[in-house]
C-alpha cells in the first residue's frame, strides 16, 4: 500500500455522531521525521473517550483539531524508522490515530510491545491496553476491594466492566453487574462469573433501584461507574456506609448536549461515601506491573478479555458507533490490516 | 416552672416547613428514670439537618416521628438526678430535643461540659459544637489543607463556612468565600480575614463560572461544600487538579421536593476529584480534641465564632426559619432559659 487513508474529524458532532462529521482523506505516506519512526498501524482501539475529544471542550486533553485524523491508541508495526531503537519490523503501540500510517516520536506514548506474550497483539489494546489496565488500577488501587465486600459495576458487559467484574471476583468480592438487557447479563454469569447481574432495561427508576437492592441487600461497599445518569442514581441509593465509588466514565452523557449528573448526592453524604475521579493516566508509571498482572492472569485463564474486533478502516464510522448502540461485546477493535 | 412545654413536630413539611408543621404542647415535668437525670434546656441549637430529620426517609438518624419533640442539640443544667455522676446544677450538653426539660441518660451523647472555660454557655453549640467541630475535622482531617492552596467555601456567612474559613486561613491557605449578599460578602473580608468573597446573588451560572474563577485563578485545590444544587455546580467547574470536596452539607436541597444534585460530575472525572460524603458523627470519639483545639484558638482570638441568638421556645419556628431565608449572621441559637 502506497497511501495514507485517514479517518478524519471535519465536524463536531451535536450529540450522537453522524456519518458527515468524517471523512476519509488519501494522502502519500509520510517519512520518518528526525530520529522519529513511522508505523503502520494494524489494529485501532475505539474507546468511548474518544467520542468527548470531538468536543471543543477542555478536559484533560485536547479536542481533536477539525481536520485532523480521530486520535486513537493503536497497535502497529514500525514500517520506517530513523531511530536506532525501533527497527523497522518491531512491533509498538501508542496513541496515535484512525489512519493506515501514523509518524511517532520516541519518548511519548509509544512503545515497543512483546506480541509473542498474548494470543493477538490486539491484546495489548484490551486486557493489556487502557481498557485493562483502568479496570486493574480503578479497582485494587482506587477502590482497594476487601474479601468479602460486595461489588457493583455498571456497564458491566463492556471491556472495563467485564474485566472490572473478573478481578473483583479474583479478589474475592461479590459482584454484581448492571448491563441491558437478557443477553448481555446472561454473559455477566456465565461468561465472567458475576455473582448476579441487573438489567436495566425496561426499569424505571423505583424498579431499579429495588433490583439492585436484591442482588446487593447489604448495599454495595464499591461501585465502579461507567455508565451515569440514571443508572448512577440507582446505585448511589444502595450505597453502603462508607461506600467507595470510581467515576471512571459517564457513557450515558457522551452523547447528550444537557449533562445528566446526578441527583441523589445526598445519599453519599448520608452514607459518607467517597467518589474517586478516575483516569488511567494518572498511573502511566505502573502501566508495566498491571500489565504484567493482567497477563499473569490471562495466562492462567483467570481472566476473559473478550474483544468485538471489526474489520476495515472504510468501516470506522460504523465501528465506532457500535459504542453506543450497545451492539459490541467486549473491547471494540478496529482490524485495518 | 412546673410545665414541660415541647416543640412538637406534628405534620412533615412539604417542602419549606409552615407553621402549622409544629404544635407546642405543655406536659408535667418528668422524674428522672433509674439512673438517669432530667435537664434544663437552657440553649437549643437551629441546624439545617433537623430539616433533614423531619422527612420520612432513611438517613444516617431514623426520621423524628410524628408527635414527638423536634431532636436538637441542647446545653443545659442537670434539673433532678438518679445518677451519681450527675449532680443537679452540674451544666451538661446532649442530643435532646426542643423544650423545657428533657430527660436523658448517661452513656448517650449526654456530657458533662465546664461552662467556665468559655464565654457563654452557648460556644458549646457553635465553635465548640457540632457547627465548630464540623468545621474543624472536616476540613483538617478529610481536606487536609496544605498551605498556600486555594479553599473555597459555599455557604461562607453561616455557622459552619465562617470558621472553616478562618481554620483555612490559621493553616495558610487562601481562601474565597461565596455568600448571598453583598452584607455577607463584607463579612466574610472583615469579619472573618477571607481572602476573596463571591455573591452568588443575580448572577447566572456563567457568571457565577466566572466569578469564582477570579477569585480563585488556579483553580479550587479544596471545596467545602454546604450549599449544593447550582452554587456547587459552578464551583466545579472551577476544581484544581486532584482538588478534594468535602460534601457536608446540601442547605439549597433541604426543602425542594426535587433533588437537585450537580449535573458536572465530569468534571470531577476530568479533574481527578475526589468527593468526601462528611458528618461529624464519624469523628465522635475525638469530639475532645477538636473542642480543645477551637477553644485555644477562640481564647487567642484568631478564632471568631458568632452566634445569632434568638429568645423564647414560643419563637421557635420562627427561629428555625432563619435557617432558611439567610436572615441569621452566625450560628443560630434559641435561649430558652
Amino acid at each position: 500500500m502506497s497511501e495514507n487513508r485517514r479517518f478524519l474529524l471535519v465536524r463536531r458532532p451535536q450529540g450522537e455522531p453522524v456519518e458527515n462529521d468524517f471523512r476519509i482523506e488519501t494522502s502519500p505516506v509520510p517519512a520518518p521525521p528526525l530520529g522519529g519512526i513511522v508505523i503502520r498501524n494494524r489494529f485501532v482501539s475505539l474507546d468511548p473517550a474518544q467520542r468527548g475529544w470531538m468536543d471543543d471542550a477542555e478536559s484533560y486533553m485536547p479536542p481533536i483539531a477539525l481536520g485532523d485524523p480521530v486520535r486513537a491508541t493503536t497497535v502497529g508495526v514500525v514500517h520506517a524508522s530513523d531511530n536506532p531503537d525501533f527497527a523497522v519490523g518491531q512491533w509498538v503501540m501508542g496513541l496515535n490515530a484512525l489512519e493506515d500510517y501514523s509518524v511517532a516520536m520516541p519518548g511519548g506514548f509509544t512503545m515497543a510491545i512483546d506480541v509473542d506474550a498474548v494470543p493477538s497483539p490486539s491484546n495489548y489494546l484490551s486486557a493489556l491496553g487502557a481498557v485493562g489496565l483502568t479496570a486493574y488500577f480503578g479497582l485494587v488501587e482506587v477502590a482497594k476491594p476487601q474479601p468479602g465486600e460486595t461489588l457493583l459495576v455498571s456497564g458491566a458487559a463492556g471491556a472495563v466492566g467485564s474485566a472490572v467484574g473478573q478481578i473483583g471476583k479474583i479478589m474475592g468480592c461479590r459482584v454484581v453487574g448492571i448491563a441491558g438487557g437478557e443477553e448481555k447479563c446472561r454473559r455477566l454469569i456465565e461468561d465472567y462469573g458475576f455473582d448476579a447481574a441487573v438489567d436495566y432495561k425496561g426499569k424505571d427508576h423505583e424498579a431499579l433501584v429495588a433490583a439492585i437492592a436484591e442482588a446487593a441487600p447489604d448495599g454495595a461497599n464499591m461501585v465502579f461507574e461507567n455508565v451515569g445518569g440514571a443508572v448512577m442514581e440507582a446505585e448511589v441509593f444502595n450505597l453502603a456506609m462508607h461506600a467507595r465509588i470510581v467515576l471512571c466514565g459517564l457513557i450515558a452523557e457522551y452523547n447528550s448536549e444537557e449533562k445528566i449528573g446526578i441527583r441523589n448526592l445526598w445519599q453519599i453524604l448520608a452514607r459518607r461515601g467517597v467518589l474517586h475521579g478516575f483516569l488511567i493516566a494518572d498511573y502511566a508509571d505502573r502501566f508495566a506491573e498491571g500489565g504484567a498482572q493482567m497477563a499473569k492472569w490471562l495466562s492462567e485463564g483467570r481472566l476473559r478479555a473478550d474483544e468485538d474486533v471489526q474489520e476495515g478502516l472504510e468501516n470506522a464510522y460504523a465501528a465506532f458507533m457500535r459504542l453506543f448502540s450497545g451492539a459490541n461485546t467486549g473491547k471494540l477493535v478496529l482490524k485495518i490490516a
